[in-house]
């Protein structure tokens, strides 16, 4: 594990060992220690191998009487063998309520431990503590979302180690495959009992689901439920198997409930984000997308909400039923199956509390995982099922590729999250702003490439439509539709005559501070250290 | 694979790798051409090591609309790259109605194949189109449970290799720790999407639960599922998932709907087995384990079942509820969820219409794996939680050590089941009869020795009660109750008084026709070939 402090440490270029990758981009070859593979394209790199094996248990370990909590989160760490260089995992199904993962850190902290790698599956503003262990080498560096102050922090320049960011699909892989081990994952549970059953559809910090702490559960060395809320056994369904789990530990409160679930998500007020709301759920239409038996993938942001809305309405105007949705439960998704325009909703998680509320009454939601939904490194997965997904993106350049992850001052401030894994989607659809603060999304060249253009299907925007070129069947099937259909360049164009040129490019220095992963566990591109 | 074929061939004993386990008795080291470890005692082999690890897959290889049907088993098999000294799994949750695995087993004779492992969760008398297989040589020898007809040919000494009985728990072990390694899983599915989810609650074959196949799901290199009904995507709820399957084959029939579940099971009709089951629930009752928030798990056989109901009158009678119940689901135990006298059903199979039928309209029941509930080799399991359990006996010697797998006669025609994992209840009662044809349960010594008498607590027969002497804190509960307690010596001279005798020791000749299997993968006893 001293390997990890091996890069990141020397700003100095050319201590990277680097290459070319098949998108053109110069990525790391290896990152804190450890070799990385470079992107190679959509489908191209072959895997070989075996999945990760964790440790065989003994129940001759275990209590007979199933109670395994202890007193703490330090004594379940510690009972957990923690100790330098380990990797801990947390999860971000509480968002930005989340108290465990600070909770976690201040105990390795007090216990003396040094240089731990956080793997969380996403870090949000509310984990901000969590930088003075970053200055005080209790953590060396993080991997995962960094969305906010982390992100900010890794940007300038101040993290040990090189973050890296991967979809919830490639963190399920690279556990999967045993590319990162865990030694240690602590699981958050809005409901428990004391044999470690656990979900997250009860209780006072109840936030539907805890799939993505699925791949911890089943292959960390050791797993600690923390709970606020101990039922009896059997705490029904089984979202994370107690037969997975080490330790459970009792706190006062897991998370802060205002702040887990926003009560009700906002769909967008703004009328340009209205328009191209609307604009690409008409293309979906004219494109012959929405018909019977058709799937979708609905999204949580202000436009992607105001997506699926409209879609409801054309769904229910022309009296159009889905065989599936994959959410994001919101509020409009669970009035869709209760209106009967879809049989089964399969939630990856659950964004406000109508959507917790119909997943505990309603057998109509199923709840998936990364490992159903988006493990690219599975015997197929859900992604490439459904019909038609709309996603945002920060940059999209003339070819179709795209950027989640940079601001276009190139600060990373938002992770990956389902977004790579949803590119396999039949009809990929960005519908985007033209430009964010008079800063055109359309731009020549993206900051970092998260998404290659090849997997992106339509770009819309208040201007007009762009079809990919090679999708040749969509260009087909609305001609003739009266959308205003126009090239990317056009678009381009046309917003930089409107803002008075291309935008300024952001300035890095040499410090490459984060890695992007594909889905495949490869490097698509990496992040540098802002020169502000 | 071709050490397969070393073991068994010779009759000869000094063939043999033998050692005397903790048990005292003498267990081959080596089977087919494996190592395995003599039984040490209960909870004393520490293993080590980490479990399975399949092969990394990826969804390039899998068609992207999700469609993995394939024309036919044949097919399916050839796709998984059959080949000679395979190990095919199947299982037996279509019981003595399944078509299944005499269909793998002909298409593997068609395409030319030999010297297969046949690896099912249990075998049943409709399984003995299999012997032209053992004797054509395309199968070598099987793994598993061997009712009937099946362990009846091996007892006879014509099984090329050495078969291997383990529990219910005991097979999930030995696949989550790579001591047997399943080549090709074959997974009946009641219901079914061509993705390849399936269950067992709907269609004509519905037998309630496929928990049996999950192991092979998991760990398999190749995983078909095979559907006479298959459903639109998504097929819920997931017993087995689609992400851990290869290939779907649709035929006309997988089952005999009228002999995967008998309609109703039959109570015992015999006074003398409904007096020792009242007896047996009358114990319970005296020893203070029936009260509220108890558990219990119930079986299926007559006797067990009568138990059931008598542990039911008393829950009535008393306002008595339990915590939860494991089953085998039957009418009788989910009348008891309906009725309120247990929240939860922890559903291991279901043994009849009622409980199939609940299981798919109440949602107290929970689906449960050998994962879960029996696993020895896991964080905890399910099996050590419950209060009491009831079970079954071939023999009892006068240490409690029982035997359920081979007759009076020596040969073997029973299977372990879950047997072997319910010991690990908190209270142990064998409800036996003290002799079945004039031969007396109770032995000097067992002639298979299947599970160690220190985990067997109580045995009830129609001329009274022993409690294993280990157990002092039930003989003293039920002090001064009334109960006709006995020793087991006492109860063995009465029934010897009323048939005449001990019973005349079955003749076995020196070749072993299997080895029986601990929870923890450890030898615990061998089969020999019966000398008739």
């Amino acid at each position: 594990m001293e390997s990890l402090i091996v890069n990141g440490e020397s700003p100095m270029k050319n201590s990277y060992k680097t290459k070319m990758n098949a998108a053109g981009r110069e990525v790391l070859t290896e990152i804190n220690g450890e070799e990385h593979i470079p992107y190679m394209g959509v489908g191209k790199y072959k895997v070989k191998g075996r999945k990760a094996s964790p440790p065989i248990r003994s129940c001759y370990d275990y209590p007979d009487d199933g109670d395994k909590r202890v007193k703490s989160i330090k004594e379940a760490l510690v009972r957990s063998g923690i100790k330098d260089g380990m990797t801990i995992s947390t999860h971000h199904h509480l968002r930005n309520g989340d108290y465990v993962a600070n909770m976690v850190f201040d105990a390795a902290a007090e216990l003396g431990v040094k240089n731990l790698r956080w793997f969380p599956s996403a870090s949000f503003p509310v984990h901000a503590p969590i930088i003075k262990h970053l200055e005080s080498g209790v953590i060396h560096h993080i991997e995962g979302s960094m969305n906010g102050p982390l992100g900010n922090y890794a940007s300038s320049g101040k993290m040990k180690g090189v973050g890296v960011l991967r979809s919830h699909g490639g963190r399920y892989q690279a556990v999967q495959d045993g590319e990162v081990h865990i030694d240690i994952a602590v699981i958050s549970a809005p409901a428990a009992d004391f044999f470690g059953n656990a979900n997250g559809l009860r209780g006072k910090a109840a936030c539907g689901l805890l799939g993505f702490a699925l791949a911890d559960s089943q292959y960390a060395d050791r797993v600690v439920i923390v709970t606020d809320n101990l039922e009896s056994f059997p705490c029904l369904p089984w979202q994370i198997q107690g037969n997975n789990v080490d330790f459970v530990v009792e706190v006062e409160s897991i998370g802060d409930p205002s702040l887990i679930i926003s009560g009700t998500t906002k769909l967008t007020k703004s009328p340009d984000r209205l328009l191209i709301a609307e604009l690409a759920a008409k293309f979906a239409l004219e494109a012959g997308i929405i018909k019977d038996g058709f799937s979708f993938q609905a999204g949580a942001g202000g436009t992607s909400l105001a997506f699926t809305v409209f879609l409801r309405d054309i769904m229910k105007e022309n009296g159009i039923k889905a065989s599936f949705v994959r959410g994001g439960s919101t509020k409009y998704l669970t009035s869709m199956l209760e209106e009967g325009l879809t049989d089964f909703i399969l939630d990856g998680q659950t964004f406000d509390l109508d959507g917790v509320r119909s997943m505990r009454e309603n057998p109509g939601h199923q709840y998936t995982s990364p490992f159903t939904s988006y493990n690219y490194h599975g015997k197929g997965n859900f992604a490439s099922m459904i019909d038609v997904v709309a996603l945002g993106a920060t940059e999209i350049d003339l070819n179709f590729n795209a950027n989640v992850v940079t601001h276009s001052d190139g600060r990373l401030l938002h992770g990956i999250g389902g977004w790579q894994n949803c590119l396999f989607g039949r009809t990929v659809i960005l519908p985007v702003p033209l430009f964010r603060d008079r800063i055109p999304v359309i731009v020549d060249k993206v900051t970092t490439l998260t998404g290659p253009g090849e997997l992106i299907d339509v770009v819309v925007t208040e201007r007009g439509i762009a079809i990919n070129p090679l999708r040749k069947d969509l260009i087909k099937a609305v001609s003739g539709s009266g959308l205003p259909l126009r090239s990317l360049k056009e678009l381009k164009d046309e917003a930089e005559k409107i803002v008075g040129g291309a935008p300024s490019k952001p300035k890095f220095k040499d410090r490459v501070i984060a890695a992007i992963k594909w889905v495949d566990g490869t490097v698509i591109d990496v992040v540098k250290q802002v020169d502000l």
